[in-house]
């Protein structure tokens, strides 16, 4: 703090909620990047992915990944069950891993516990991380509990790449914008719980709310798509528009979304009508994999994707040169229409949910 | 549960308090290990140990350790600086890994915030890291900050092991029982901190305070005592009384300690008194390394040690044959005596301190 604001009695020290989280983990990554004057050696370790990256022998690469879950914060135990908490605490993981095109292999599971948490909810909780690391063939090795005022739950994924893998930076203009899958899902089927569907009776809403509750990494499309030739690609997490201002970030092009090629999920669009498309388009937690790449190359690894019975890749946009970091969303014609609101009383539940 | 337990109403479901911490890290591990029912593939990795432990090549093995530390359980911020913090959060960590006998590579980072936390304070736990980080060689790279409404910071450090490394259960009758430097210091300095010493006036205050804010992991002594042949260790977090009872344990053995023999820190006698052999007994946090070996092996372990100008090595006791899983500590005559009380009104800070 300067003398002068000292003086004038109106600064205040920065607080985490001023300058955002990637403020925050930009202020902290300088003091430990050997270029910034801080003390330590960052090595080979990339920041600002899906996931960290180093390479322990020339020809080997390893990507990590660690993420915290919070009680009342990412999710709450009366609309998420203990099983599905554990399949999605390591999902979300295990995605990170997908979206560079790696195979994850081992997970290391730090929870923090309140004393009164029930054993049986925790082994619910294990069992659900079992169901998609045995689909996965991930391992799981518990890492450390500990006590805690409200449950934590932080997993590590450790994964293997082959090659160069996928890499948000990795974009050019010119390349086209896929995605894998449908979108807008999870988003429909968090609506839902939220509107009180706890119990899905119909195939569309159950359809939604798994999409929700147990999201399916996609780690085989992720390892095809970095053999096929593509380079560019990060998953999903936060939406299709806020995620692909991301990679427009860090690939330093513009990106423009032609919204009627947007995959929508089937189920969403016959539950929620006209309001479908908005989902796909900001609704979270999908977990699909955004890639790049040049025309030719996309096709050739959509043509191998269907080949292999996996999810089918949509292109739904190009790279530009122009308007670096921003994403455009045009219509049929290529005219510039409105993102859809991104607010929450956006994903309030269908009419007649039930 | 049973139906007699229902109709009998008596049955509650077991709470993580009910189980400890070991009984509910067994009782999910069972969930996740191929061997008993559970779906996942554990791998080569093995719990139980300091680190977790793999091979990604036939030549190279891999560890990684995973903790967290929560506000209000693991520390305060009235009595530990954001700085401290960092060193210690970070010091933990690679503690798991020296006690393999392995050399710490790259740290991740997860923290949870409150949004009031100031990010003048998340920079000062940033350079506490980095200040140990720089000592050792090891990069750290930020990994995802999430909101909480307590702070906790999860680190996952990775490194590697050259050889077959330390294991706590390597031990064998006859071994010998040795640590490095002195013990005691930490919980000292927990005691001077806690009696109402933060800015010690005399040297040996200094010392024991510097012991537990910012202890010194034992890497190089790891690494060479590895090099040297010795096979059995673990580092010294909660006790040497404590730890030295899971290393009987999981090497299935009995342990005798000569507690005469005990390497008390030289600044604890000269605070503590009488009062200093049970800290050093029972106080947690020295970070040293326990290990045990042939006589012969231990004996050019420590002169190496010594001639590396690192921390010295002493015998304390013995691994037998009997009272496996058991610490029977002794006087110099052989005869059996009892433990110094672990409660913590034992770390009361000694009379006049200030």
């Amino acid at each position: 703090m300067g003398a002068d604001e000292w003086i004038q009695g109106t600064a205040r020290a920065p607080r985490v909620a001023d300058v955002g989280e990637f403020g925050l983990i930009e202020r902290l990554a300088a003091l430990v990047q050997p270029d910034a004057g801080g003390r330590a050696r960052a090595g080979e370790i990339r920041i600002g992915d899906d996931a960290a990256l180093w390479q322990p022998t020339p020809d080997r690469w390893e990507v990590l990944t660690t993420d915290a879950l919070v009680e009342g914060v990412h999710f709450k135990l009366t609309t998420t069950g203990w099983r599905d908490l554990g399949w999605k605490a390591l999902a979300e993981n295990v995605s990170d891993i997908a979206a560079m095109g790696a195979q994850p292999r081992r997970a290391f599971v730090t929870l923090g516990l309140r004393p009164d948490t029930s054993v049986e909810d925790l082994e619910d909780l294990y069992r659900g991380m079992g169901d998609l690391a045995c689909d996965l063939d991930v391992s799981i090795v518990g890492g450390d509990t500990v006590s805690s005022p409200v449950i934590m739950i932080s997993v590590t994924v450790v994964g293997e790449l082959a090659g160069p893998g996928l890499r948000r930076a990795a974009g050019r203009p010119g390349d086209l914008l896929a995605v894998t899958g449908t979108l807008g899902g999870s988003g429909g089927g968090l609506a839902l719980l939220e509107g009180g569907v706890v119990a899905p009776t119909n195939d569309d809403d159950r359809t939604l709310v798994e999409r929700h509750r147990r999201p399916r990494p996609r780690v085989r499309e992720g390892l095809l798509l970095a053999e096929a030739g593509i380079r560019c690609g990060m998953d999903l997490s936060d939406g299709l528009l806020g995620d692909a201002a991301k990679l427009a970030a860090a690939s330093e092009v513009g990106i423009t979304i032609r919204e009627p090629d947007v995959p929508v999920e089937g189920a969403l669009s016959r539950r929620f009508g006209e309001r479908a498309r908005g989902l796909a388009i900001t609704g979270g937690e999908d977990y699909e994999l955004l890639v790049a790449g040049p025309g030719a190359t996309l096709e050739q690894a959509a043509a191998r994707l269907a080949a292999a019975d996996l999810a089918r890749l949509t292109v739904v946009g190009r790279l530009t040169s122009e308007g670096v970091g921003r994403v455009r969303l045009v219509d049929a014609d290529g005219q510039e229409v409105p993102p859809p609101p991104a607010s929450w009383d956006h994903f309030s539940p269908p009419s007649g949910a039930a």
